[in-house]
């Protein structure tokens, strides 16, 4: 079952998706759903709510999480909010097809403001989402809002900063930094992760604890070097070439040859390592 | 029960021990002793020889990591192997008071040269040694030698370039980079971690299992805090500044800023992460 509501205003002007650093295309949107398989387990581990649960997510994007989600909470009622309308289509149908059986509330609306009345949700979660706000405590004390005292939050985010590569080599390193750079002109955070303890604490939640998850690839796992180093990571730095380069922050020769070294790490003797953070904490 | 034996050679004219980047001082002993207490069960988790089994700590240095391979193997006929003969007694000392039933062999001498027959070790352990290697294969096939075939070796290295920390200062970031260089310049890596798998996989080594131990710590684990963040990281980078001064890396207001703004880590709102990588591979 799915249902759809909307925030007019929302609607009718989203606040900042054209900010939105990796774009709309259907390419992102594969390489989102990619990314989700390759790591839900990494990440969704530990996350799994009491059917009947009342779970929001927010900013759900194309769904690539939201199916994990649901897979690992059967008989939850989920709300899903995005943005995006375009994402919240590819959502359902990615959810249609793989959680058919799923209680879900499609709400095509901004995260600051979801019409919905205090306390309303068990649990909430979101999943790099924080990193393209502008004001990320805000973010979260609008969802704290909507938070019953007693419920949690769940909140993953990346950290560019943690992308180490072997080889190193510094014109791959300058290509990563273009697109932290990127983001931080659009309002955003590639840097997020290592500060999520304080932003939850900021926004008034209580027992927060944040851990690391960390993916790390190398010869030996060729299905992680395949779908985290080059269908993930490496794709998602291509991915801003245009923008980089509107941007006047590089040239196209260096640029493409930042991105064919990060590709070594996805070659034989190569290695790759990323650190995602995974908060939960409490309404007080 | 422990003995002692030497490789004349390397009692004689040790090879670098002058090039060691964080020096032989105590307070640099007592660092290292506060950062294994501090970090063994994230360290030694896994590895665990059954009783009897004829293992080598290669660089041992001041036994830091020797009592915590002790405690979780015992029984294990352990011989320590190290390059300064003011670390080996310092180690005896540790070992002495902490695992005074140890069967220790106490080695002075250098890894490349072990005077040890073909295959004489069940298992070789090595923990931040290899980062202060000029040519960490060649050391890695030397101890080979002495492995037999079916042992296997384990090798636990950091990588400073997984340090991240929050607040973000660029300052912090340069003088945490001058340690590094200064590791270069010795002939070290400090991102060596990172390389591990292509490493092993070189010096001749079969089903070569590479894994991350990351360390996070924030508000909420003040102990690790303390122990890690302060009492570890930072005082790691504190400790070269009169070299990196020498080296004419940087002056000292902009040393010391450096330290200052990574110290607001292990402050209230500050976090840290730094990750390790323990590698476990065969003698085929």
């Amino acid at each position: 079952m799915t249902t759809e509501t909307s925030t007019p205003a929302a609607a009718a002007a989203p606040e900042h998706p054209g900010d939105y650093v990796h774009g709309y295309s259907r390419t992102e949107a594969r390489r989102l759903g990619d990314q989700a398989d390759t790591l839900a387990e990494l990440l969704h581990a530990g996350t799994a709510y009491p059917a009947g649960s009342q779970v929001l997510e927010a900013g759900c994007g194309v769904g690539a999480q939201t199916v994990h989600l649901l897979a690992a909470s059967p008989g939850v009622r989920l709300t899903a909010a995005d943005l995006s309308a375009d994402s919240l289509a590819l959502a359902r149908t990615r959810v249609a097809a793989q959680a058919p059986a799923a209680d879900v509330i499609w709400h095509h609306g901004d995260l600051h403001r979801l019409p919905f009345p205090d306390g309303s949700f068990d649990h909430v979660f979101l999943c790099f989402v924080l990193e393209h706000l502008p004001d990320p405590t805000a973010g979260l004390a609008a969802l704290r809002r909507v938070l019953r005292p007693g419920g949690t939050i769940t909140v993953i985010e990346g950290d560019h900063g943690s992308a180490l590569f072997h080889p190193e080599s510094p014109a791959a390193r300058r290509t990563v930094d273009h697109l932290v750079r990127l983001q931080a002109r659009a309002g955003g955070d590639g840097l997020l992760g290592r500060r999520l303890q304080p932003l939850l604490t900021a926004a008034g939640f209580a027992r927060v604890s944040v851990r690391p998850r960390t993916v790390y690839a190398d010869d030996s796992r060729p299905a992680l070097v395949e779908g985290f180093t080059r269908r993930t990571f490496v794709a998602m730095v291509e991915a801003v070439r245009a923008e980089a380069l509107a941007a006047g922050l590089t040239t196209p020769e260096d640029f493409d040859r930042g991105v064919t070294e990060l590709r070594r790490a996805a070659e034989p003797g190569g290695t790759f390592h990323y650190t995602f953070f995974k908060a939960v904490a409490v309404r007080p």
